[in-house]
């Protein structure tokens, strides 16, 4: 597939760069706007940033930078309404730890404290209840994070899905790197630390919507001791993010909008187990695309890119590691993926939405 | 209306010590389950305390104190799913900013940071979700608290009920008093800082499923400032509550059962608006079960009553404060209200949900 001509890259990263003034213009939210791909980018830039708008805010990174005193705290929040609730390798419990767990890790931070806000449908067994609240559980002491605080509230039949759950969690920032897209430099080297697209379609094919006979799991997992194993390999670490809503496509593309450098993407080193790979072709999903829940993407310099590597191999979070992708200064904002077969096309943002409620 | 015989008193006693290692024995949630009172109080402590426990979570207050370094935290959260999203003296969006923002403050924190999480029902109409989002950035402005990170997800139409927000909030400790219930000691006296009952009643007005004509409007209100004059014009603060889900009487039978202290209420010393009394009265309901969201309960220490009283009266939010309760020994674990017609009885924690979704 060729790529697009440089006319239309142009265009494309002038209507990225008008971007974060585009105001909303849909009049209703949509599903898109939940995805994690352009439209929740409008959503959050087009309505929320716009009237919250402060430093700390600013960045949208996974975790903001909260100064407390002579500390630096690492805060973040998440709401999870993964459907089903139970689903193979977790459920929406164990998703909630994780996935707030890591999005303090990605800001290099050490967990401190997590709280869960449940919002309970009339109606729930109590023990499906008493089985997530295991699970929270047992997803917090492997991460070796405590629940510290928590909010029950209950909504008439009907009106949620079983449960929805709101982790937010606190970590202390023990280090000096700045892990921001603006950090980022060309030349500098894009790590993913495993198989891409697991937990996606893990939820696709647990929905039993698909005529699919696959065996696959969901990858959720805490990321924050991989993270620490990175961490102190190398000092080379430019920014840290986990591929959820959106994918790997997303993420990248938003980095290389965020740090104003191109990216290419070499499709034959990206990570992808076969089972996943068939489900998407079946589908018509790009695995790219589709939400991982326990797989970082680490920007490193060139020359600290083999020393990131061997520490993410060496962490069993991170045996398939692989270096996918390399940054470059042109052209600005644009990711491109050269493909197996020695073609390149441009990777835009996840538009509309193929998988919804997917974490 | 005569108080119940000492050995009904003895009884009731034993049946709370009980609690805390009983199990929810209902099949499914309920709606009771989250209306703050009894219910909720099984669902917290049956099933997520049974499987959360730890130091952080344990005391169960509106904060979690967490150690960060040099520094101590509190942490909180907190779901709203009020209905309607809108109703005189505020909606959803500035609700949760409050809600937060007083959690912190009630374990005596400066507010430092808040988080908001929205989930969103598809269909939402888009201005509706901007004129929650300036809401929002008003009352955190009005708090003086940064919205500092967030996220939203989008459920299908039906899975929620418009929107349900959850706010988590970090604050810092700045001083060494312990704000809990064991501080509580008998001679004590129970302030509040205004007349109850407003909020959950103005829920109910703006739902116009009664017969009533009444203008009355939330109280919702950040009572961070509130607490820093209290706090600076005495140190004979033993804890602060505020009285949301459950009301004053909820939240002074869990204080009076975690102190192991009696408290008197004195009906006629309690304020409350002419129209709340009102409607409460023809609605069949008593206002100190009724959900405040801008008003503040204090147990102070007798000889610092007067300043405390004299300190809540100067801010503009403590206006009509007033000293409601007291401390004594005996009986320990309950709250008696001594009526304005010379009775007594028995007050106990909110059972069943006569006023579902109030936050």
């Amino acid at each position: 597939m060729p790529g697009r001509s440089e006319e239309e890259v142009l265009d494309a990263i002038e209507a990225r760069r008008r971007r974060p003034t585009r105001k909303v213009l849909d009049k209703q939210i949509t599903l898109s706007h939940g995805a994690g791909g352009k439209a929740s980018r409008d959503l959050v830039e087009g309505i929320l940033l716009r009237e919250l708008r402060n430093p700390l805010l600013e960045p949208l990174a996974d975790s903001a930078i909260v100064e407390a005193g002579a500390e630096r705290l690492a805060f973040t929040t998440d709401s999870f309404v993964v459907k089903p609730i139970f689903f193979p390798g977790g459920d929406i419990g164990e998703l909630a730890v994780n996935g707030t767990v890591n999005d303090l890790a990605m800001s290099g931070a050490r967990p401190l404290a997590l709280s869960a806000g449940l919002i309970i449908e009339e109606g729930l067994p109590v023990k499906d209840l008493e089985r997530i609240a295991a699970s929270i559980a047992a997803a917090a002491e492997a991460a070796g994070v405590p629940v510290a605080t928590g909010d029950t509230k209950v909504v008439e039949r009907g009106k949620a899905d079983g449960l929805y759950v709101n982790t937010s969690g606190v970590g202390i920032v023990e280090h000096d790197l700045a892990l921001v897209p603006s950090s980022i430099e060309p030349g500098d080297k894009v790590l993913v630390s495993g198989p891409i697209g697991d937990h996606g379609m893990a939820i696709m094919i647990a929905r039993g919507e698909l005529a699919l006979e696959v065996e696959l799991s969901s990858d959720t997992a805490p990321l924050n001791g991989l993270v620490s194993t990175l961490l102190e390999a190398t000092d080379g670490v430019r920014c840290l993010r986990d591929p959820t809503r959106g994918g790997l496509a997303t993420v990248l593309a938003e980095l290389a909008l965020s740090a104003e450098v191109g990216i290419t993407i070499e499709e034959s080193e990206l990570p992808i187990r076969p089972e996943v790979a068939g489900a998407c072709e079946i589908l018509g999903i790009d695995p790219i695309y589709v939400a991982n829940e326990g797989k970082l993407i680490a920007v490193v310099s060139s020359d600290a890119a083999d020393a990131a590597l061997a520490a993410l191999r060496s962490h069993p979070l991170g045996r398939e590691a692989a270096i996918i992708a390399e940054v470059s200064a042109e052209p600005p904002g644009l990711v491109t993926l050269d493909t197996t077969f020695g073609g390149s096309r441009v990777v835009d943002m996840l538009a509309g939405d193929p998988l919804p409620r997917i974490c």
